[in-house]
């Protein structure tokens, strides 16, 4: 039976991860809508290969560009915020939310309302948003399928069991490139140094993530949203082959893993197929050519990512939105040579200090918080400048 | 709700560890009926504990001690083969079928006749009559939950999910003390040397089977007829630690894995409690601690048991009854000191090559290909004596 899908966020990672899947299964799927942000023509490309009926850019500067590159065409074209709304409040069977940062929050919230199935890999959307985003869930039926590697996983592992049962919820980490650094070599790691990943090829705000164990930090506080089991029951270990995903255990002490290469078309299809499977075109898992996996407890004073994280969803209300956005400014000032590695996480808890704000109640507050905590983190980049 | 609940095969070790965790969740269980071999005093203990309503033993010339050490009881006693196949028919929520050998068949084959819902762990019971065992389940809707690590960890892997969706199931095998060791070497290995398993306490048959990686031949036997995925998609994988069970790939290239500790009321509390789970006094796992998985492809040089139980099964017919009846003569052979270690799977290969009977159609023809195949292989002892 064909199905029909919108991807907010076509022309990034995971766009592409998607559409690669639909492309081999091309009778199981309608393209109703692709958006982006501001690639027009990449996005009017995707729309005419796949047949969408509408393409949307986020930023409307961009729309006369993509209407000249779908003129003549039966797609239609929109561009601007509201429009980006708009498209996920089309009717489809499955909507992926890949749209990077906080201007993903407006449209998933709009297909969350819509009580749809959502495919969900917007980090901003749980991080800082979580509490809104699973109440509107929750009220309108939707269901939310966790695209991440590490939630998708945690979530397969889920399956037919109950929340009540899970005794623990293990996240797996690389450790990132400078996993075996002292402290000392940490201070003096360079941008290029850190955004070298061993297991998985991404952009270099979530590389930097990686090397700094933020995006485990991050991922925590998504996996304290999709799986409220307790934050005493949430743990993370550091795998470096990356080859487990993530773990559950249960009262009875079996545990269950997800295990698979690194390559976000696992977890995509996962999500796609949902409660079934699909055809990927990897390899199967060989563990004995593989030989090895290794496991460590995370060192939270070279990496304290994961304590400031754990710490700011049990402040809760602004703390998780705050660290998200002290974290992008932070990260941006690393990778621009302002601050040194280690200033990252100190800019993000000197953020997170600085500035306590009520828990945001709807999207608007949320994106209040972030403004807000931008500007502080902004000004601490100052203290923490490399001279 | 209280579930009423018949273990064949109380007094062994599966029999212990399912009473331990009764004893754990008294509220939870009424024991109906215990059944021992013949040991009589420890069954009319038990029977007494758990205030059973029979207890039966199967070898008819225990009865009257088992009477008398029950006398004054309400506990009714009863003795002999027909006897245990009486008390698998009675109706009960839950059967645990530990019977060693096969003299749990005609037990575990009533229980299934009868519907119930049955932890099967009697290896014969699926080794030897796998095809008569099977059918006999989907014509009565009993439903069959393996209480063997490997095979409840698939099990679990597949909770939720169609056997369609499957690309390959893999049995984990710790491959035993001597894994490491040169066909020279292992040529001249002692009984004492094979008995000694690393992860598992086991008795002294098992023990040999896991040395020469026969028990998961066996497995491999068993799976394909609990898990009909096809030869070609069942493998196994050494894996020294034991901590993953086994696993499952799906064609999307996810593998869900089964982990724990090496003690059997983690399958048995599975089996008990599911589709549910309840406590077990083990500790959580902590793979920081344990530090190290490791995976290996089997050699079967050295190891041809995996080999000769895949080429058992491909055969089908009496062949699997053939190569357990076979094994266990060798293995008994080899722990008297008549043949050494690598002369235990050639006597099975030899018996498989000297024998082959039509497929058993019923319970009776099984035991007669089990009774034949042991002659035969006691006949080919001899060749391989050691000198």
């Amino acid at each position: 039976m064909t199905r029909s899908i919108t991807i907010l966020g076509a022309t990034g990672s995971i766009g592409a991860s998607t559409l690669d899947l639909i492309r081999r299964n091309p009778a199981e799927w309608r393209v109703d809508t692709l958006t982006a942000n501001r690639s027009a023509k990449d996005l009017a490309k995707l729309a005419l290969e796949f047949g969408a009926k509408l393409a949307v850019v986020g930023d409307e500067s961009c729309l006369p560009e993509l209407k000249q590159a779908l003129s003549g065409s039966a797609v239609d074209a929109a561009g601007g915020k509201q429009a980006l709304c708009d498209a996920a409040s089309r009717p489809v069977d499955m909507t992926v939310a890949a749209i990077v940062g906080c201007a993903g929050l407006g449209p998933v919230m709009t297909a969350v309302e819509r009580g749809g199935t959502i495919a969900l890999a917007n980090k901003e959307a749980l991080v800082s948003a979580g509490e809104v985003l699973i109440s509107a869930a929750t009220r309108n039926g939707a269901t939310l399928l966790p695209t991440d590697s590490e939630h998708n996983a945690i979530f397969q592992c889920l399956a037919g069991n109950d929340l009540a049962e899970v005794s623990r919820i293990t996240l797996t980490a690389s450790g990132g490139p400078l996993r075996t650094w002292s402290l000392d070599k940490l201070r003096a790691a360079t941008p290029e140094q850190a955004v070298a990943h061993p297991n998985w090829s991404m952009g270099a705000k979530i590389s930097v993530d990686s090397a700094t164990m933020m995006n485990k930090g991050l991922e925590f506080i998504e996996a304290h949203h999709l799986f409220p089991v307790g934050l005493d029951r949430l743990g993370i270990v550091v795998h470096p082959q990356s080859v487990i995903h993530s773990m559950v255990e249960y009262r009875d002490r079996s545990t269950l893993a997800q295990l698979g290469p690194s390559d976000m078309r696992v977890p995509i299809a996962s999500c796609l197929a949902w409660p079934k499977r699909m055809e990927t075109p990897l390899e199967p898992l060989d563990l004995a050519s593989i030989g090895e996996l290794s496991f460590f407890n995370p060192d939270e004073e070279r990496f304290p990512a994961t304590r400031i994280a754990r710490e700011a969803i049990e402040a809760g209300g602004a703390a998780p939105a705050t660290l998200n956005a002290a974290n992008e400014i932070a990260v941006g000032a690393f990778l621009d040579g302002q601050i040194g590695f280690m200033a990252i996480t100190a800019v993000v808890e000197e953020t997170l200090s600085a500035y306590s704000a009520p828990a945001p109640a709807s999207l608007d507050e949320v994106l209040a918080v972030d403004e807000e905590a931008r500007n502080r983190a902004s000004q601490s980049l100052e203290s923490n400048a490399l001279v």
